[in-house]
């Protein structure tokens, strides 16, 4: 179960993250397993070397790079050159002609992390990040706060590396994402309360125990990860931005970081500086960002999630004044829908694009046609929604809501019968056709 | 529902493929939807130009195409510039030392299908070439006969290119491969019966109805997809040929289109010639192939399958007798195992290397492991074990089989008390850590 670890907390000559500082005062930290500052109790982030990255980084360099997140590495806070790849990232940026059609758009983008490597959602990528920085940093056991997809991610790429991995889900998760968490074998603590009362136990345990929990303290690291989402976008539309961009909001940490991906790629000149909307979907059901949103406040009232889509179920969201700010400033949009549009958003995607996603992403996709039907999205804009995860791990929330298989003898009249009965139906539109 | 349909069955100049040929006694057909030959009764397969190709593929083209099986379109028998490309393919070769180190061997990689996209099997990669190929000849619903990975598949790609969809199952499938395959909204006929049973009623269907099932009528095209499975192994090594190659046999068509891909890379000199031993999977409650195998029989006897690796589970296959050529001529073996030990491949490859797969995975891993143990594989042999689907689709198979979550209040000494009960247990390898 052992692995060289490089335990060095010191960058080599070529890093180009330099160090921690507090988003609200700005104090300055050495880079180590830090997540609040120590004077205000704000977040610390990871700051870069920005003339360094510029001197460094071509579109060239990044197209000869591996087909995976680690294509972007001098973005992305670790100092070695041996990652943990196991191909997360570079997911497709599929052209979805038949949903913008049916939507109204005419250039839409699904960016779909329900096929991210290896466990199927945009989780694969933090987890990436977060344990190649807790091997430097010399953990040698890693932990996290999970929806599910967390755990998944945590505990299937602990195993790739050989690090001693503990996770901790709400007791009540879908079968689909405990199992797929349980086949890793690692340590589950299956807590008997939601997603808020798992994080606060979560930083409990790190204060007293020497864990690198990838959401808390490494949370500085790990969040960076989902720059990548960014950058990816912006390199398959051809080193450019999009105008539009729809995205889940959970803790709201994905949506603020893609929009830091962007601005970075501004910044260093990859792309050409432009302004991009931002919008953020959320479920009725646990929806306290866009509350505030439509309320016009800059303060987050937490709340009890009641909602199917559970990955995204996080009442009290530590980025959400930050999500909000960014939907602002970029003139986009915070929106809800409740569960049986959550649904229908599921369906309508896979039946337009063949891709099948969980309650977040039918979240998002039931935003997206809220925002379209309401003008909140022009026609013209070349828009792009983040797919963050996939169906099969909430398979339960769907059943019920979608056709049964028509059983039958394995005889050609039983089969005859039974098609006629589906053509009554409309199920199949029939097309004679000449071979 | 509809989109452009190019229906000429002429090839363009820049065609790589030219006719259908038998591949019993050698008669030649148009290049058509067809699937037997009128003469012998013999499966048909697609030619090719391979000085022509000589001429036009290099490695540099190959490299510059896109990042999906479309990048080997000149060896796939498809003529338009516009394939349906949903990102299927060039899934992560994984270098797996964790489980080599278990086994005992040097060198070994997982081609890893289970995230395959869109619907995470390599089935995705045949479909795209089949249903690209249905399109190119007219045919606006597309079928298939299928053990549920196949389903999956071609009601999703089907989705997305605006194709009518009816697939054929078995009324006994696994939960999650029936639902993978509703919720594209396709005809789905669960026939009582087994898969040999369903194969047959598709083929009178084929023989009534002017659809175009991918793995009858369009069978020639659509096997051709899994030469990719060579190709982007060839690749993913820096242009070179692994020397051993473990894969699991249903029809045994997958085995025989690997060993074609590395042929046709050697015939166009994009890598050395080589010779790559190959051995093949196969679960002992449907073990045909390996029966005849170890009999040394040149024939198939069918069998009635019974295991719970129902993917692979055909029991007259089709392409048997060629998979027994190939393992025979290339110095390879065909080998069986139990249900519990494809439980035990299953978590083995977790635990290892982080990657979940289904019951025909956990085949492959499993005859792996005897295949060393029995010295069939030399420790100093280059292996690639591919694994062909996702283990969310086959939840069933290992529930009972894996650990459980240590259920706890959300509080400080219960989580102590449960990391205490655990230890005991040995399931956290508990490491003191300087942080
Ligand atoms: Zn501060
Ligand atoms: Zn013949």
């Amino acid at each position: 179960m052992t692995q060289a670890i490089d335990a060095t907390t010191h960058h080599h000559t070529h890093a180009t993250f330099d160090k921690l500082k507090c988003k609200e005062c700005g104090t300055e930290y050495e880079l180590q397993a830090k997540h609040v500052c120590e004077m205000c109790f704000g977040p610390v982030e990871v700051t870069y070397d920005y003339d360094a990255l510029r001197q460094r980084v071509s579109r060239e360099t990044i197209e000869a790079g591996p087909n995976s997140i680690w294509r972007y590495r001098p973005f992305l806070p670790v100092q070695t050159d041996n990652p943990i790849d196991v191909g997360t990232g570079m997911t497709p940026l599929v052209n979805a002609r038949r949903l913008a059609r049916q939507l109204g758009l005419k250039k839409l983008y699904i960016k779909n992390d329900a096929v991210n490597m290896p466990t199927l959602s945009f989780k694969d990528r933090v987890v990436s990040v977060a344990l190649t920085r807790a091997r430097e940093l010399g953990f040698s056991t890693v932990s996290c706060a999970s929806t599910g997809n967390l755990a998944n991610s945590t505990a299937a790429i602990a195993a790739h590396a050989g690090l001693d991995c503990c996770v901790f889900i709400p007791a009540d998760l879908e079968a689909g994402k405990v199992l797929g968490t349980l086949i890793y074998n690692p340590t589950v603590m299956a807590v008997k309360g939601n997603y808020d009362q798992v994080n606060r136990l979560c930083s409990e345990v790190a204060n007293t125990h020497g864990w690198g929990f990838v959401n808390i303290n490494l949370r500085p690291y790990y969040s960076e990860g989902s720059k990548t989402l960014g950058f990816e976008v912006a390199e398959q539309l051809g080193w450019q931005l999009p105008d539009h961009i729809v995205a889940p909001l959970a803790s709201g940490s994905l949506f603020t970081k893609i929009h830091k991906g962007f601005q970075e790629f501004i910044k260093v000149g990859l792309v050409d500086d432009k302004s991009v909307r931002f919008s953020g979907a959320q479920a009725e059901g646990c929806s306290p960002i866009a509350s505030a949103f439509r309320e016009g406040r800059d303060f987050i009232t937490p709340v009890k999630p009641n909602t199917i889509a559970k990955s995204i179920a996080i009442g009290n969201p530590a980025d959400g004044v930050y999500a909000l700010d960014v939907a602002r400033k970029t003139n986009g949009n915070i929106e809800s829908v409740n569960d049986a549009e959550i649904i229908d958003g599921i369906k309508l995607l896979a039946e337009t694009e063949g891709i099948f996603t969980e309650t977040a992403g039918g979240t998002t996709i039931a935003v997206l046609k809220k925002l379209v039907e309401a003008g909140k999205i022009d026609p013209d804009e070349t828009t792009v929604a983040y797919i963050t995860g996939n169906g099969l791990k909430t398979q339960e929330a769907v059943q019920g809501y979608i056709g049964e298989p028509l059983t039958i003898e394995p005889k050609l009249d039983a089969f005859e019968r039974a098609l006629e009965r589906s053509h009554t139906l409309g199920r199949l539109e029939w097309q004679q056709v000449l071979v």
